[in-house]
């Protein structure tokens, strides 16, 4: 067909025209080629045309898009919003069977060679990030909550008989509720504050082993967390993994946003070659800047996958992989490697450098060492001071730096308690049930850019000041 | 601001002209205040020009699409490609947040404000479907299969000592699946043959009481399916509603596809009202023709979407609510009661019809009565004759349809085992174990067209004398 | 690369099924090969699928699409915002060349292509319209005004020392003004009443052959027009064209919205046989429903057309173009066809019968026959009585009727002047110098729906009523 | 209604979460009022999300997008493919009425409004380009060429008994077309070597002066031409003026993609200052990255401006406008400029520097001087001694540039004949009738790209050994 077209185009252009045309044509579909063959993340960005003309022929391999097909299922890719066809390309038939999320639909050749791809191309990106030696991953179509659930829900399936999950403390509901799904009894080891004496917070390892050695049969799993809000560090994974080869206990890694630092890929990977690590979670949206609905789990034997992916009841959407897809083909490695470096060598750096300065000016503390490499916490205590009585108060400075466009800014006031699914924390937001200040969580993370963190620096010392003058008055 | 806006359009324009713009700007403004007033499906169908315009004020109103906004934390909604920020309206957010899926998020309030929309005009559907009592709903983004599963999780929590699953079979692999996610033992009760004499297949009541009746306390639920393959009918879910009355057991009906059937619809609501319904799950995709990815589970009672909306874990893609309420708002109230007209009084009826008279004339059965009011079987004999010993043999049909443009048409051998999770079915896809003839099943689905019918039945008039002519040969 | 492509399919999906995919793609692919060997409007509509493929397939074809492609020239198509990259399917170089509107761009062969078909389909139409005698025509991307100046210009080069143009009198500005922006000389020749005393208005071949014979090599041409206004009559274009004919003098159709009309285009396809008719001019939007923009001359002679794109100074807007073979490629013949069917068989009767009912009750008349086969006009007489001294409060009418959602309808009011260029008119907008009644004029066009015949006859016969009831208060 | 809706919001929201969204909301609005009061580029970008809500609203005012509308004309704003309706923002009426192309249409407030505002932004555009004195402009769907068409035919409504035009030589055919377009006898006065023995070539103006004043009342106008192919430099437009003015002739600039220079526009300006300029036409996409489609002509005189509106007949296509608006919108006032410092600094720097560079190198010469301040000839000496007998082989180089990437890279080899409309060229592409050597003529054009230059350095060293490699060793 291809050649028949290309005769054609020499009649209607000569064929010395069409000739060009047909180089860069050729330039084109060696692109997809060259995907299709190395199932890799292109060394350079693909433009927008080739992604568009990609999926296109993919869109047009799915059977709702055959020429003349009629339908006469239940389920036959219907649409009836031209808007909504649209915008999902066409692909309307979502990925995975009834039995597998990773199986092939005959209906659908198209989109389950997305769901192939998409899954090679985050391998891909994994790897780049630096947890080289993962062997494979799995996209599911849900965030990372619950895709932290289905890794439980399928530990279950080959631990039957444990009925408790050992969890290094993150002050995260979804965590919990991720957990309390399963209807499994939830053991809390809390954070400890360093032994250096600085005011960050490090994993509890001997607590967690002692939490394991009860009765390690029972344990499903330990859970431990690499991306946190400072003042939190990442769990020491290493460590942790020793002690679940040790136990012979799984471990579950939530790894939400840490493929963008190379310092805990390198943990995990390490983690993975020294001790245990099965499964490793991370979110789409926060790792490749796509809207929120899916995740990736990771692991360093294709069985754990290929294993998971059955465990998914039925179909379900494709558009989380079709956004990575478009994401990572966009970015290509050059683009996806260069973000990384912008946010590991200039944003960090800059905010938490900024903040460090200002700290020291208005007489605040810097609660996060280089333990933490994306989120900074800096103390609010004398704010704390304006309100003796009511520590939630200083939360009013969130408000007001939200009001001047500052989105993503976190208060956590030095005394909140929370209750979820029955479990009681103290100390809700600091990981640690032991009171100290309230202080003010930031994160530089992938996309940001530099002049962002300018005019956050200035924002916050303009809004702190303003709380200082309001609550100063009034405390009078 | 808008007054400025016409003032300085009846300065530009005139103000007799301008007058004019705004009258029908205005018209168009009332049916958004309609929306967000009463809630409900639209009487007419909003055009495309509407709803963009709709989405476009709801995307300015999330944190990402404010002018000047700057990030700092870890979830910002920063989007890298502009092919995925446009297919997306620019709302990456998703819905939720870590309590509660149904929660509104401070830093997404157009996100926010769809998801409750797409759960409003979702409940106004299920109501014109036939559901009358229903008083409220939920979109969950996930399809059918995993919802059943956040459906069962649910109940584990509210019945912590369950351990069983009683379930009226039906061979579809999801429905297995969901099941066995959760860890629960699985109580099946085969259909059994209507009585009359008939080849379908209906809920074998007296079974489920055995089943149910030994120790209801250890019942976690009761599944019914309503909308399924003939020659399995609908289940009596009204019966299936006064069994789980008497013994206090939770009943979750997977309507799967069943809101475009007038009959189906009926058959729960009278089942809520005599009897006990729970919960109950359908497909956005199979129902409302939008992209696989989403399920809606609805309820007769507030407080179980309450209590089911706070136990996912995180935040989840606002994709299969975009989408829904797009189509929603595209239908209107007329363009969705005319789909399901065309539906039940012309596609089913011709293709029921057109089927039983080829039937008649090749010498095969319709397997499905009435009862069925979507689905359609109809006996293969001549061609299990003609394949004695491979009854498998008989599949060939299907492959022949599918390459003559037929998607959605499914041939049932007599016989087949499977095994799924470890439990065994005997000729599984017959949702009994007793071997009978293959058969040949289709549907009339919402979407479906007459002229669809109308060449399915030729094709397959051709496909089943071509497969006698091919086979006859061999057998000879 | 085609067949490397879909060996690895194979490997990635299995050869069977993506042998099914190759078929479907195949089916798509002949597609685009038929219209590229034959140029001619697809038998079926094309799906938006397909018409983006093979737009993709060509803006790939364009030289700023060339992947690594490197711009040193001063036009480089390159485009700013990716809004109006994507609105043009990034096409960026227009039509043409500097000498030759139909020429091709080495450096944009894709929209070097979209020219050339658009150019052939657009044939194509024409003779499905009924001008079967057409063997050539020529898109020009400016509307239908500017396009008569176009031929105007291009006969002033092959008549150099002509200095006049013999028009067919309509009261229409833009028909003046295409021809006084050459500078030529217009002797204007008015309608006149039929003979058979009704009320509507025919050419006055008479006044023509006296103005044309005076001194024929001073005319430059004779401009008739064929879509009109009731009560207006198409032109005798036979009669006409027999006159040029007889004087060797060229004969210029204005058929700026008559391809909808078969009567029409059978007249100008006789008058080509048997008399002269040199070029005709049809809109593009009005007669294929795309946007403003564009007009399409046709000629019995591929001499003509080649002549006149010669004189198009520089290159032009690809955009018609585009519209236009999008459109046809959705249309289909079939759809193009049941267009026009729709609109003679069914809203013209309906609209000219529902008038003259509602006339024969109010006790005004229909002041076109049958002559006209779109345009329908009626007497206004019992408004005119209302506002004696003030005729053109007439007019009244059709705000009230556009403020009720009907646009599109005249008044033209029984007496109004105009001096365009210099040009003095009596009556303007009634075709005639000699004063008549007010009266009212719509217009059955392609693309109207039956329902709005009947919205709108409900809305002009409250209107009247209103005014009525208004202005007959008020003489009092 | 606007206070309704955040009535509304705040009842579904909340007060205090939809109260931060009006803020924002109001902010979006705030750039649209400002848009429209002022009427200028605004100081910084918009985003694509408000660029797209304003032409929404916009869209909404076009009649044939109120809700409810009926059409009965022949023209309603009908689009048949929704592909079509879509890349048009649904703005179907284009631009104009019958008598202006600047008027407003009652049907389309939108469209009209686009006209308005894009014209004003285009007028502050020029200005902000350097020519402060331009008092209006209007923008027209049509390229350069026909633009400048549009002028004659307007002078020639001014100076009815015209009937030359004289002409400082610029070898582009388009220019020769639409001065032979208008019939107008065309005097060619052509450029001359400069004074100071350079190789570069300037403005005849005593040769201009002699063709004028002969007889000025016969003199249509003057054009003048400033951006063009080096070595030609700009006309010395200021010397041109005071000619005109002192004979009382009008002058038209044609000053196609001039307004990307600072210097050509200065210069404009002060020739309007001290001399006369009666009209200057620049291109939509030369200058202003947008598809080829339309020009803008500028005046130091609104009446000029009102004038040449009125003589275009009928309406227009509305794409240059969105086109224009959209991309200047985009830029924002800052962005323009520095396109234009990027241009103007970097890029035409670099490529004059590494051309001289690499011309000493391999024994060739710049042949433009600083005259020419966006585009750059080098001489092509060495290869015309290769191919002493075919001036046309050099040629060659240009292909092999082309299959290299290289777009828009002219070879203009030494001898060439030409012959447009019955006007007879030597040299042509030389702008003078004298032989030189054959050139390589590239641009620095707005949009280019330093990275571009480099490559097309290393790209032209490459080929150019390798046409000497080839055509040495066949001339051997």
């Amino acid at each position: 067909m291809e050649s028949e077209f290309w005769t054609e185009m020499a009649g209607l252009l000569g064929k010395s025209y069409s000739d060009r045309a047909l180089d860069s044509s050729r330039c084109r579909d060696k692109r997809v080629l060259q995907l299709l063959r190395h199932k890799k993340i292109p060394d350079e960005p693909w433009d927008d045309l080739t992604i568009e003309y990609f999926l296109g022929k993919l869109s047009a391999m799915d059977s709702n898009n055959f020429v003349g097909n009629m339908g006469v299922g239940e389920r036959e890719g219907r649409v009836y919003s031209k808007l909504v066809a649209e915008r999902h390309y066409r692909l309307m038939h979502g990925i995975g069977r009834s039995g597998d999320i990773g199986e092939m639909q005959p209906k659908a050749l198209g989109s389950s060679l997305i769901n192939k791809l998409s899954n090679s191309l985050a391998l891909h990106a994994i790897q780049l990030s630096g947890i080289r030696s993962c062997v494979a991953c799995r996209i599911f179509p849900v965030a990372t909550g619950m895709t932290l659930t289905l890794c439980l829900s399928f530990l279950r399936k080959l631990r039957p008989f444990a009925t408790r999950i050992v969890w290094s403390r993150i002050d995260q509901r979804t965590c919990v509720k991720c957990m309390t799904f399963t209807g499994m009894e939830v053991v809390v080891v809390e954070q400890r504050p360093t032994a250096n004496g600085n005011q960050y917070l490090e994993s509890d390892v001997a607590g967690l082993r002692e939490a394991i050695s009860k009765s390690p049969g029972e344990v499903l799993c330990v859970i431990s967390t690499t991306s946190c809000f400072a003042p939190r560090s990442p769990d020491r994974v290493v460590q942790i993994a020793h002690l679940c080869a040790e136990f012979n206990v799984p471990h579950l890694v939530n790894n939400a946003y840490g493929l963008q630092s190379e310092k805990i890929c390198n943990d995990i990977d390490q983690a993975s070659r020294r001790g245990r690590v099965d499964l490793f979670v991370q979110s789409c949206d926060k790792n490749f800047m796509v809207p929120v609905g899916g995740a990736i789990v990771g692991a360093f034997s294709s069985d754990l996958i290929d294993g998971i992916s059955t465990i998914y009841p039925g179909r379900a959407s494709a558009d989380p992989s079709i956004d990575l897809l478009i994401t990572l083909l966009s970015m290509g490695k050059s683009g996806y490697l260069s973000l990384i470096n912008e946010r590991t060598t200039k944003c960090y750096p800059a905010l938490r450098d900024g903040i460090a300065e200002w700290a020291a000016q208005v007489g605040e503390t810097v609660l996060s060492g280089l333990l933490n490499p994306i989120s900074i916490a800096v103390s609010l205590r004398n704010l704390d001071a304006l309100c003796p009585d009511r520590p939630s108060n200083v939360c009013a400075l969130g408000s007001m730096l939200f009001s001047r466009n500052i989105s993503g800014a976190r208060v956590v006031p030095r005394e909140a308690k929370a209750t979820i699914d029955g479990l009681n924390f103290q100390c809700w937001g600091s990981h640690i049930s032991s009171k100290n200040c309230s202080y003010l969580v930031v994160a530089a993370a992938i996309g940001m850019k530099l002049e962002d963190v300018h005019s956050f620096l200035k924002v916050l010392s303009e809004s702190y000041q303003k709380f200082r003058a309001k609550y100063g008055r009034s405390a009078e």
